[in-house]
């Protein structure tokens, strides 16, 4: 393929989705990649540049010029299109949008351009199929028409009044079955789900979701309808929020990918493991001050790891849970029944886990006393490893902060330290030093 | 609500929305609950109830008789149907069938359940819109009108020979565009993405993202067309495989959610917490066997939580990271490269924290050898940390394993092991004891 006989190339990518060469362009080196995009027709270019990976994209359009880009943003959908802008750097953007074609297309990219990435208004695109209420069906179906041609697929029709006021919905059935001359007002249904352009994009899913659509209208304050938002990018926001979560819990501050650079990994890996750092500092610490001990009970600090590890994976099970029921919105009952709930759990999962390793210490050790000791401190960190697991994601969800946060690396630390010290604090109570 | 004005109640739920119905009947209390369900008109008992959670659903269907049950899933789509009869015990399933009253639906439903709860056969639902190519325009309006009764929503016309092997698909903007004379078979398109019965539903989902589809067909071994498969399915798909691997990351090895019985949260639980209570004794086993290092090197040992704390933290880092691409399927490159990378990372990242650790104990201990020692070991910990957590998910997923476990308490036990073995053996060749 590198020997750039171009037409033998264009034969074979002819038949080709346009997801499936922008894959083949994400792996071919950059220059050839480039090379593959500039020699595709426009239609097709700007859908594979649509697909690309965020980096990959901003890569190949530094390399076109303002022109070509607004070429290629003419034969997108105004929701990628608009998308797509956002990312070229400002002096870029009015450029860009000044070489634009087809002004209405221009205008209604502007638009988008003003909502917030997470909300409703960010997700929307402008092609839609709407009709008038005092229209009837014939100049209805004329219309329409006229209106699918910009439109890739028809998922509704939306019924506003003179004012652009959304009014209802149309649907395709009714449309095929009544006569021609039957007025509009006669036939849609007054019931649509819509949201408003400041709705969180989250939000947005959570309706969607729950209602299986498959569109949402969106309409603006005074409840003009102003675009549509289709089930496909609603997929996109429910992976990223589950894959943020998942982050979160596995100690990554940004969202990165395998294929990242070593800097941009570096800087979502490097703050959470200076936390790690200080928690462990911080136990550290707390285990010099029972340096006396030392001497004569040695066998406890060999378990210090066990308590810290045991403290911090009992934290991360329930603030996992917590954390899924929030973003599940499926919770029901108030903060102190789940206390309560984790704490009967943490009694039942700590006195088993206890009476194993009392009994495996006082066959090692044949220190009754010792071996009691450390059960009985794994058995209070468990409680309270879990207490604090369950309560701070439903502290943070209280407070407008994204619960998220409380797992991974910030319980495991947070519950370590606690963890040795109650360790300690026991073991001195029980053996007396 | 509770007076049972039975009247009242259904003109105020007459206009809700199934979905919310159902979440009311959730939050009520059990009796109240089966009550409402009694009490609603079949059609929407039936919708509430496909969208109930699982355990709610099975203790509700408990209270009704096999007619009454086959009365609700005779108004359901056979997919969601379908899933519902597959909930029940062996002995009642036969008896619902045989009280279903459409023997065209039951027939349907009998064969969906032939098929694998996780793969396209398992997601599909029968209802769906189909011309046969030797028709003209004329008719196939008018099948799919008949056709179009059945179906909640139409998303696409396919297009199938006499003997049922899917063609192609027809697009609704052609058919309205098109003279009633036309035959199907000169403008149908004859390019569509297809499935087969056995596809698993995790490639299901993958395809119809990647393509951005709302609908896809599903097709036998020999390409006939048996069912189709809408988007609202493959995004509780996503979601669950999202979450599954949220679960395992967490250390949960049971789909449990933070409202099932505490028997379910601990048979959840316990299996990682005994892991990393086993992982905790062998830390101990290890350290025991450096106890003659103790009087002279106390400080050592007082760095162990923060050494296995490291290890887990690097090692659940790389490994999500893994994972995570894994999932998206878009890792390139092999797997000496993925390690190379992953070395070159811990270098960065282990060497920063390593000065950080070196500069704080040499403060604390004003000890040089010690804190050489103890910073050197951290630094080869999260090396080695980092290449164990970059190699178990990409081994295991070349085993045909689901990667995912290697996440959370698995990973995070090994590597404590790991790690204090190689922090001892560092520190002893150092400050040889």
């Amino acid at each position: 393929i590198a020997s750039k006989s171009n037409e033998h190339i264009l034969n074979l990518l002819d038949e080709v989705h346009y997801a499936d060469i922008a894959e083949l362009v994400e792996e071919l080196n950059f220059n050839d990649g480039l090379y593959l995009i500039k020699l595709l027709d426009s239609e097709k270019t700007s859908d594979v540049i649509a697909e690309l990976d965020e980096d990959d994209r901003e890569k190949i359009l530094k390399e076109l010029s303002a022109k070509e880009i607004a070429e290629e943003i003419d034969e997108l959908d105004t929701d990628d299109a608009a998308d797509i802008i956002a990312e070229l750097p400002e002096e870029q953007k009015e450029e860009v949008i000044s070489h634009l074609e087809d002004v209405e297309h221009a205008k209604e990219i502007v638009e988008l351009l003003r909502y917030d990435d997470d909300t409703a208004g960010g997700l929307m695109a402008k092609e839609l199929v709407k009709v008038n209420e005092n229209w009837n069906v014939l100049t209805c179906v004329k219309e329409m028409r006229a209106q699918a041609e910009e439109v890739t697929r028809v998922h509704s029709i939306y019924v506003v009044d003179d004012n652009d006021i959304l009014k209802g919905r149309l649907s395709l059935k009714d449309l095929l079955t009544t006569s021609t001359k039957t007025a509009i007002k006669d036939v849609f249904i007054k019931k649509v789900d819509s949201v408003t352009v400041n709705e969180e994009d989250e939000e947005v899913a959570r309706i969607m979701q729950k209602y299986d659509l498959e569109a949402i209208p969106v309409v603006d304050e005074i409840g003009r309808l102003v675009g549509r938002i289709t089930i496909d990018d609603i997929v996109d926001v429910i992976k990223e929020e589950a894959e943020k979560d998942y982050q979160m819990a596995a100690g990554l501050v940004e969202d990165v990918e395998a294929d990242d650079t070593i800097w941009e990994l570096t800087r979502a890996r490097l703050p959470w493991l200076f936390l790690g750092l200080l928690g462990g500092v911080g136990a550290a610490r707390i285990m010099g001050l029972f340096e006396g001990a030392l001497e004569d009970n040695a066998i406890l600090f060999m378990f210090t790891p066990l308590i810290a590890a045991m403290a911090g994976n009992v934290g991360v099970q329930s603030s996992a849970i917590i954390v899924q029921g929030l973003a599940n919105d499926n919770l029901k009952g108030s903060i102190s029944n789940r206390l309560l709930k984790e704490f009967s759990l943490a009694l039942v999962n700590g006195a088993v886990l206890a009476v194993v390793l009392f009994a495996f210490t006082w066959i090692w050790q044949s220190d009754f006393n010792t071996a009691l000791a450390i059960s009985i401190s794994l058995f209070a960190v468990i409680i309270v490893a879990g207490i604090i697991g369950t309560f701070i994601p439903l502290f943070l969800d209280k407070r407008g902060i994204d619960p998220a946060i409380a797992t991974g690396p910030f319980i495991t630390t947070s519950n370590d330290i606690f963890g040795i010290l109650i360790y300690f604090w026991i073991a001195k109570l029980i053996l007396g030093f």
